[in-house]
């Protein structure tokens, strides 16, 4: 299968790679790591076992790549203007492209200029971050959720799923991808937000107790705007704990935000809290401590550019 | 009148040095500062006019202060476990203490070592901070709400109210020390809080308009459980936006809470934000945005002294 990668950050190398390890043509949109990937490869770094790809192919620009059969959009959400420069061109008859990114909103952004029945989403329970160019660290997990745009559609999935499977991804196509979001979401938001704000890993919140609780609390919003949202099924409290337990598992993980915090590029606010936020506020739904969460995050990023 | 000011910081120099000013005889424990000002005397820096006072009387010890007619405490509310130590060598038959500390449970704590019938309390409306040693920068405010531990008694706070504006500050003796208290919270909370946590000054938060709003909620919470509390009256609501008026006279004023986590010290935080969360949770009052504040800036201290 032709697969481009746009956004190639730690998500879109990780997938990217083994995508390209079980025999897809995989072309991946490079900016910084360019030279060094295109001088040595790419290194993995991973649990499952490290590997190196001596050979990529890498761009420079979406013209160059040719259209494909599936586009594999890995890109910060803050970069969703760019959607159509960056992926129209990769577009034939058939392309499908999937959107691996986090929050809401990116689906519909897609839709809206390639068609719905184009669209899937995926959500990645991935910990993997860049090393030095060319160079990718994979910490551990890497499960994927896909689905179709079209709610209750599921054959493209599956075909994409397989894709994964064969890659050696555990990849399940499911019928509610907005169920899926939310379910990510009740991770992203306390963790993304709470990490990013303190500049502390995730084992540092959940070891003080106090953080621990707000951890849960801030979840119990998510899980409250979730349930809001006519979902085919409601989550259940008991996916709290769940998460919680996952998470104690991670380590001194430092999710992507916290990375982007401490290293002065821009949140991905609007799409992980911003619009979760406000699709809780339209059903009603009061979530204080994300409210605070989200403008003490924008605050900063407002002294951040302003210097 | 014989005062010593224990808890020589911003505040204890401040009214100390008015009070020696307008003539009494004022007495202060130093600890850091006792070299420079024992051998340069005091350098206040006003808006009111500044001034020197080239003779301080500093002492390394409350015992060699000898006894008094008023204590003023200054103390961060952390040392509050050493009253006993510091301000029984203090006390005559007559003596009063008068604590301007942050927060609530100081006048209890007090009271508890020397009777009710010896204790004030005040809310000072306070901006200065300590420069070099012996160098003390007041930028604005000073008045003082006084009042007895003993609810409606004025007398003797009538007493320190006088001697207090004989030094040329704006000081009123007040019915209800608890409501004065919990107005002095209303500020507090938020801008001590939230600043601390950002390490951002008061015009920051309030020059970007999610985090004024923000600092409208905090203040909303605390209003609701100051009015749980059986104070005479109720604080209004439109206090709320008296305080946010007058915060926004203060510029780029860093409150003391934000000054020591910035110098890596102990945060007032049982005082100023858990006490008066614990009063409002004890009335069934729900603080989501404040039980969040404390708790991150809990873990922050937790991590300080971790290292």
């Amino acid at each position: 299968m032709r697969i481009a990668v746009i956004g190639a950050g730690a998500l879109g190398l990780y997938y990217g790679a083994l995508l390209q390890k079980s025999g897809n043509d995989v072309r991946f949109l490079l900016r910084s790591d360019y030279d060094a990937i295109m001088a040595r490869g790419l290194q993995v770094y991973s649990p499952g076992g490290n590997f190196h790809l001596e050979r990529v192919q890498g761009y420079r620009s979406s013209a160059e790549m040719g259209p494909v059969d599936l586009v594999l959009v890995g890109l910060k959400t803050f970069a969703n203007q760019y959607f159509d420069e960056l992926i129209s061109p990769l577009m034939g008859d058939e392309t499908l492209v999937l959107t691996l990114q986090n929050g809401l909103g990116n689906e519909e952004a897609l839709a809206a200029l390639f068609g719905d029945e184009r669209v899937l989403g995926g959500v990645a329970f991935l910990c993997s971050n860049r090393g030095e160019p060319g160079v990718l660290h994979h910490m551990g997990q890497g499960r994927v959720l896909l689905g179709e745009f079209l709610t209750g559609a599921t054959v493209k999935a599956e075909r994409v799923a397989e894709v994964f499977r064969r890659a050696g991804v555990t990849c399940t196509a499911v019928q509610d991808l907005r169920k899926a979001r939310w379910e990510k979401l009740v991770w992203n938001i306390p963790f993304n937000g709470l990490c990013a704000l303190m500049m502390k890993p995730v084992d540092t919140l959940l070891g003080f107790e106090k953080s621990r609780q707000l951890v849960r609390d801030v979840m119990g919003e998510v899980v409250s705007a979730a349930n809001a949202q006519e979902l085919t099924e409601h989550i259940t409290k008991s996916f709290i704990e769940e998460m919680i337990r996952f998470s104690d598992g991670l380590g001194p993980y430092r999710p992507s935000m916290q990375i982007d915090r401490e290293e002065g590029r821009p949140l991905e606010l609007e799409a992980i809290i911003g619009r979760p936020l406000d699709a809780g506020k339209a059903k009603g739904v009061q979530m204080p401590r994300i409210e605070a969460l989200l403008a003490l995050l924008e605050l900063g990023e407002h002294c951040r550019v302003l210097g």
